[in-house]
């Protein structure tokens, strides 16, 4: 028996950290978004899981909070030297893993097994496993239109006012095969944005059936902490789906799939209008700023599972 | 009305670059090599075309013999510690030549019009053309099998002994449909290994037919100085084909082909059993040290081009 860990980008990536020190490579296993995945100069990107894989091993970039650190330009100069498109940054040591990756999947190899193979050299003992290994596309519907997610996320930073999302793909996708869900004893939802890093994952049927049917406990830890994302634009896309960004709203969208839900202490007083929604909930600190941080949330959080289960 | 020069890699680039200081843009074309492309991690690699475009902006890495001056290798190290691919160098800025012709492929683009893209952001005036935009691929029958040229060249190092050469596609690819052959005056082949550069764009019929059957003069520059090639793997070759590696064989391996011939000083005492094969000659410095002695040997062979005229 595993618990399952579904995680997008950044804010999932560290309490993902932090499990993993909480838990063994056999207690654990993180399922990844891969709504942000797109082609780009020719080679695969895949923000989420990368996010993951630098961080576990301790490559991430915890300023910049994408990346790795002590990343070099030279190819994004000269590329722009060339007239290229630059408006998505790749690191020079980051292009060596699309390098990779393209030539992995070149020689037939699935994105699971590109993950693993990455995840080794790293060396990663937990299981990283992408959603499905089939492509599953975010598209934003906003002001300007119907825009891929890395259009919207990077190239116009989230400005643009939106109204929905789909997930290109989602209907065709199969759930990673490698996953077990007999094999999951209880599942944590990441505090990654509900919308771009979450709900891509819930929109394959099989996960989101099993979320909804399972009897082992699901908890979620909140992105929203007093009223503000930490990272990213979930606040922002809450306020422009005219849904006010608190905690409650949250739990609420992920009304149906939760038996618990973590919110920070900034937010008690939400605490019972939360537990009117058949809701546990357990208040700490979820602002994960130390590695001690992420390791005590993730003590707290995988604590009040298993007192779920 | 315009000369041909054509040209393969390092050698040929230097003539090819005071070959520019000596003629206008609209006096000189330069037809490139393309038996030495492949893809590899994803990337459309065309090292000749590229050591001409890097070359002939005053990007080239004059030390190394290739890619690009003041490179770094932060890619590289990264893909060593992933556990990829690193037998083929790419430094961190000369990828961004490959990502950006790898998008522009992706775009719809043919290789010359890639070429003519990159030459117009390195601020090169004169045409560069691949000798085809279908691919021709040279195969390297040696004694350890048929071998696709970059594992000869950069693999193996050339260090297997070779019986002889093939270049697949040939048959079916058509000559760069940009080279208006009718209006060429005269043409140069450029100090470049006569097996792995010239011949496999030789290897198109139309256009060894041109050169067998034109009008207009045509001259090689010998590559081999001394008995032995300043650059590469010609002389080598030639022992292992039993060829002596002499300049009187390298005009004799492109017999039929040309009315005049360049040697160096050195050579001299060739000069008449290369007349004997009904070829007028020149003789005088053909080693290019210095950016004047690129001038020099242009001017030089173009004086005597247009003597034979």
């Amino acid at each position: 028996m595993t618990l399952l860990a579904m995680t997008g980008g950044v804010g999932g990536a560290k309490l993902a950290l932090g499990l993993t020190h909480v838990l063994k490579p056999n207690e654990v296993q993180f399922l990844v978004n891969v709504g942000d995945d797109f082609e780009h100069l020719g080679l695969p990107i895949s923000p989420d899981i990368d996010t993951l894989l630098y961080t576990l091993s301790g490559l991430s970039d915890q300023v910049q909070g994408w990346g790795r650190a002590g990343e070099s330009w030279s190819t994004m100069e000269a590329l722009e030297h060339l007239g290229g498109e630059t408006w998505f940054r790749l690191g020079d040591k980051d292009i060596a893993l699309h390098l990779l990756r393209r030539s992995l999947f070149d020689s037939g190899m699935s994105l699971t097994q590109v993950v693993e193979h990455v995840a080794r050299q790293f060396g990663i003992s937990h299981t990283i496993l992408p959603v499905s290994d089939d492509p599953i596309r975010t598209v934003v519907q906003c002001e300007l239109g119907d825009l891929p997610f890395q259009e919207y996320f990077v190239r116009h930073q989230c400005e643009p006012k939106v109204t929905s999302f789909s997930f290109d793909g989602a209907d065709n996708a199969k759930l990673n095969k490698k996953l077990v869900l007999d094999q999951v004893s209880g599942v944590i939802l990441c505090p990654s944005n509900p919308y771009l890093s979450i709900d891509p994952m819930l929109s394959l049927r099989e996960l989101r059936d099993f979320l909804i049917n399972t009897e082992v406990p699901v908890v979620a830890v909140s992105p929203i902490v007093g009223g503000k994302a930490l990272k990213g634009p979930t606040a922002k896309i809450m306020r422009e789906l005219e849904i006010p960004s608190t905690s409650l709203n949250v739990a609420e969208h992920f009304s149906g799939l939760l038996d618990g839900f973590v919110i920070d202490a900034i937010d008690r007083k939400e605490t019972q209008r939360i537990q009117n929604n058949a809701l546990q909930v357990l208040v700490c600190n979820t602002v994960m700023n130390s590695l001690e941080d992420r390791i005590q949330l993730a003590e707290c959080t995988v604590q009040f599972l298993r007192s779920l289960g």
